[in-house]
Formats: C-alpha cells, structure tokens, sequence
C-alpha cells in the first residue's frame, strides 16, 4: 500500500507561505519566529515529514529564475516578466529581472555572474548574439532558456517565433487597404529582431503582385518611442513631392512614433497616413487612434520559456528543444479606413 | 611623497569591462580566459597592485543591489530603475529587479530572501507598509533604502515626495480653468500612495475658495489603464443629469483609462472632460492628446536613492535621513482649453 505522504508544497499551501519560506522555516534559516511556528502548524497538521522531502531539495538553492533582457522599458518584456513570474511562482519560484545592456559582452558578464549562485535558472532575451555569449549560455552553470532566435542547434532550450513573416502580414494588410507609398520604420540592423524584421520587410515588398510602388526603409536609433519620432520625421520629409501613405513599424512603440510625428505634421491616422506596429502592447491597444499591431505573443512567450525551465530544474538532462509561437496580426484603428468600413 | 596607485575602478575602465569583471578575473573566480588576460594586461600597463585594493574588498560580494516593487509594469518604476541603475552602475554594481506583489508579507519575505546573501543592498518602493516589514527592513542583513514614506524615524533611509500636495496642484489647475464638477479617479486606499493621494484631494476640494461644485471620488482596482478605464465609465455613469467636467485621476496609467472613457462615450477631451494624471510619464506625454500630470520626479527619486545607497555602502553606520523631492505640476493637452489659448 502506497501512503500518500505531505508534500513541502502541501506544507507551504496549507500554511499560506512560499515554497522559498516553507523550506527556510523548516530547515532553520532566515524565517521568521512567527513564520517558523506557522510552517511547522501545517506541517504538524498535515503529518509531513521533513526528511522525506527535505532530502530531495539540493543545497544552496537559492529559489530565484533570472529574467535578463535588453530594456526593462519595453512593455513587451513586462509582459514576458509577468508570464514567467505565474508560471515559476507556482512552483516556488521568484523571479528577478536584470538587464543585459543590450551589448553580447554585458550579456556574457550577466549569465556569468548570475549563474554563479544567484539564481537556479536563467530565462534570457538577448537583443544581440554572439558566438560568445551562445556558448556561455550552453555552458552556464544553471539551466538557461532563450527567448528569440532558435538555439536548438546550439544545445539551448529555446522559444522563438516569426518576427519577419509577422511583418510581411503588416506588408500585405498595408497593401491590401490599398497604399502603395510604405515606408519602414525599423531598429537597429544589427539586433536580432532588428535584423530579422528587416528581412521581413525586404522579402514582403519583393513578393507583392500589387505592382510599383514607393517603398523606403528609416532605421531609428533604438526600438523607443522618442527614436521612432525623431526617425519618423526623417523618412515623412524624405517624400514631400509624393508623400508616403502608409508606415509599417518594427515594433509598437516606433509606430506610436511615428503616429506623434504624423499629428505633429497635421496628418490624420489612418486617412492620410496608415501606421501598423508589432508586438501588440497594451499601450498601442489603448492609444488614440488604437494600433494595428503583430502581435507577437509576448505572454505566452514568456509562459513556454518558463514551462521549458521548470521542466530543464526537473530534468537536467532533457534534450534541447525549440517552441515556435505563430505571429497574428490584429487590426485597429491606425488602419481602418472609411472605404474598409 | 605619495604614490598615485592605480585603483581597480581604474584598471576595469582601462580595460573596458565592469568592476565585479575586473573583481572576478583578479581573484580567479567566473571569469574566462579572455577576461582574465584581457583584465591583467589592464592592470600591468597601469602598474596596479592587487593586494593594494583587494583588501578592502570584502569577501562575499555579490556586487548586485536589489530595488523591490509592487508591479513592474508601471512606468514609474521603470524610470526609477534606470536612474537607481546609472548610478549604482558607476560603482561597479548591477541592478536586479523583483517584484514585491503588493502585500506587505510578500515583502518581508523578499527583503528577507535577497538580503541573505544575494545582494549587497536594497531599494525598494513599498506599495504598503506594515510594522513587520518596516522591522524587516531596519534589520535586514544588509543596507536598505526606501522610496515612499519618510521612515527616517524608523531607523531607514527614504526618499520621500508630497504626492498629497500634487494632487492639491491638480485640483487647483483644474478649478483655476473653471471646471466645477471634478471627478477623482483613486487607486485601492489600502495602499500608501492610494492612502496619501485621497487626503490630498480630500484637503483639496476642502479649501478652494471657488464656491459649489460636485465632487466624487471613484476607487479603481489597481493603478492600471485597465482598472482605470472600468472605474471611470463607473464615475462618469452616475453623473448623467448633471455631467462631470473633469477628472483628476491618481495616476498617469488610470487617467489614460479616463481619457479612453471619454472616447468612447463620445466626449471631447479636455473641452467635454478635462482629465489631469500623474507621474508624468512618458507614454502620458506621447499620448494623444498629451497628458496634463504632476511630476514626482521618478528618475530623481530614483538618483537620490541609489546615491543614499552608495553611502550606506560606504558607511553603514551614517544616520538615517530622507531626501525630499517636490511635485510639479505639468499642463498639457489633456486640460488646455480654447478660452485659455
């Protein structure tokens, strides 16, 4: 007959606390004198026995997944955050979020200092890869799963989606609304999704049958919305003569840019000049006019990576593999014109 | 005759890479090869001697300082996070962000969690306070400042703001345009800021000199453009015979929520509803039409902390203090009106 013996999570529940204070409060360290007796009142009450499951907690766990990103100002991190942390939480877990910095050389430094005992696992978004920073993310001291780009290959659990066929949909739906005269709005070449959504772009107008027209590329200085207005300036007052009529934008906060610019030259969104962004936030949703937008599933990227880490604290050993998130474009107002409606 | 000894701050810029890299390559532990070679070259061009400095260097160090909120979504906090991390930056420390989950519990549990081994030090913006977490934090393991309340006379430092008075700001600049029917857009009253903001509008409304009005006041669930736009539908719901002129609302994020409202009930903002924020924001003042909001100075409060922090790393046993920062009141789209133009 097998008994059903109380687990450390059952404890935890029953005593209302974390997983994190349960084990601290019954191993002895860093628990409060009222947290320790209410632990051990639940722990009494449900018959648990530490030692059945305190053996398999390893040493030196420090109960923390590490979020590393490039820009903790992009709401699509905050998004990405707030799915891991429910996920992770679940089991225990806190989350802490560190910024890389943007460069792969910070990023590297990042993984190796918080692999070495501040966190169990490493959940990162790198905005630039390097051969570098690929291989200490293989050879980190704790499980680490990327966001972005497909390192299956290289021996990492990965989440990854289609940034540049999610802007060939913005492409066709630009078309498809009838403007022909598109600048792109894009980030930095050199990042991966700058690089990515730039070919995205190129691929899409190349493909169209929707025969000549005008089309410009105006990289902004970062992925911000003070870079995509100052950008946008840039390419509207490039096309005096034939004004563009439509920007496609490499993610939401650009293409709020760029719709501030166009209020700022007196043109209306969509009428004279149609706007589509990525990413889907809920600032582009809430914005006036509210944004067409790629949504590229920030949420449930953020859900897979941390089901994907939780799985590599259970089994180390787990072969490496990639989940792929399908981009889906949501149209709003940014592009609705009077002739769709 | 004194010799001008190189330090290691000097030796890490000489060779490009963060202190705790420089740290880490000199003492042999987490560094690469590269690193290694990379940061003692540094150190022989520049003649500096290891044991000079590494003594002062105390052993366990995790060279990452803790900055603790409620939500990591509120732009507030973001601003504050990268003005604590520029600075803390320059001494070699990097910035982790957790978030506390609003409940006073949860943040004794995460003062207590990082403060036992990793980080060097705590900031962190309590959304609500109790006694327990005020003890957790004068006697936590290591330094820690406050953003919030005064709680200089519990023994922590703090950098404090008169949010109170801020709203009084916008209350005044609202009747000063001649609305007379003001709405108040709060988020929950158990929180601090929640708590301070209604006194505020409360002591507001109580000491204008401009005769009747009607004043309502509306508790949101959360300070979210989300609970915002719910809360504020509510508000101006139950006003229908006599319509409100205007909402102040308690933050940036729930005045957003108002604005949207008002679109979609097919008021023109601010001739229909004048509607005042704060935080002043960035996503406020892109939004359309910009935001009028009263400015808490979130990236000097956020300066200012971290440069308590600095001290207290210094010099653990300094007194106590708390830095004041005073609101501002920013007038912008959202409440300029043609009779003023």
């Amino acid at each position: 007959m097998v008994t059903n013996r109380a687990t450390l999570p059952q404890v935890a529940e029953r005593a209302g606390v974390s997983l994190a204070s349960a084990s601290r409060a019954l191993h002895g360290s860093g628990a409060s004198v009222a947290m320790v007796e209410r632990v051990k009142a639940a722990a009494a009450e449900l018959g648990y026995q530490r030692d059945a499951t305190g053996r398999s907690l390893r040493l030196g766990r420090t109960f923390q997944i590490g979020f590393a990103v490039a820009d903790i100002g992009n709401p699509v991190y905050v998004e990405m955050m707030s799915a891991i942390q429910a996920v992770v939480a679940e089991r225990g877990y806190r989350l802490v979020v560190a910024t890389t910095g943007g460069t792969p050389e910070s990023s590297v430094d990042l993984v190796r200092s918080l692999s070495g005992g501040l966190v169990d696992g490493l959940v990162i978004s790198p905005l630039r890869l390097s051969p570098e920073l690929v291989t200490e993310m293989r050879e980190a001291a704790v499980p680490v799963v990327a966001i972005g780009r497909s390192l299956e290959a290289d021996g990492i659990d990965s989440v990854s989606t289609d940034s540049a066929g999610g802007i060939g949909q913005a492409v066709a739906h630009t078309l498809a609304i009838g403007r022909r005269r598109i600048g792109f709005l894009n980030g930095p070449l050199e990042t991966t999704p700058g690089e990515a959504r730039q070919r995205g772009f190129d691929h899409a107008v190349a493909q169209d049958g929707f025969g000549a027209h005008t089309v410009d590329t105006q990289v902004a200085a970062d992925f911000t919305v003070a870079a995509g207005l100052a950008a946008a300036h840039e390419l509207l007052a490039r096309h005096t003569a034939a004004p563009l009529d439509a920007v496609v934008a490499a993610n939401d906060l650009l293409a709020i840019g760029a719709i501030k610019a166009a209020s700022e030259l007196g043109l209306r969104v969509p009428e004279d000049l149609a706007v589509t962004g990525m990413d889907d936030t809920e600032i582009g949703q809430v914005y006036q006019p509210s944004l067409t937008s790629v949504s590229l599933h920030s949420s449930e990227r953020g859900r897979r990576a941390a089901e994907l880490m939780l799985r590599l604290l259970d089994d180390p050993q787990s072969s490496p593999t990639t989940v792929f998130v399908e981009p889906e474009l949501r149209v709003r107002e940014s592009t609705r014109t009077e002739e769709q409606a």
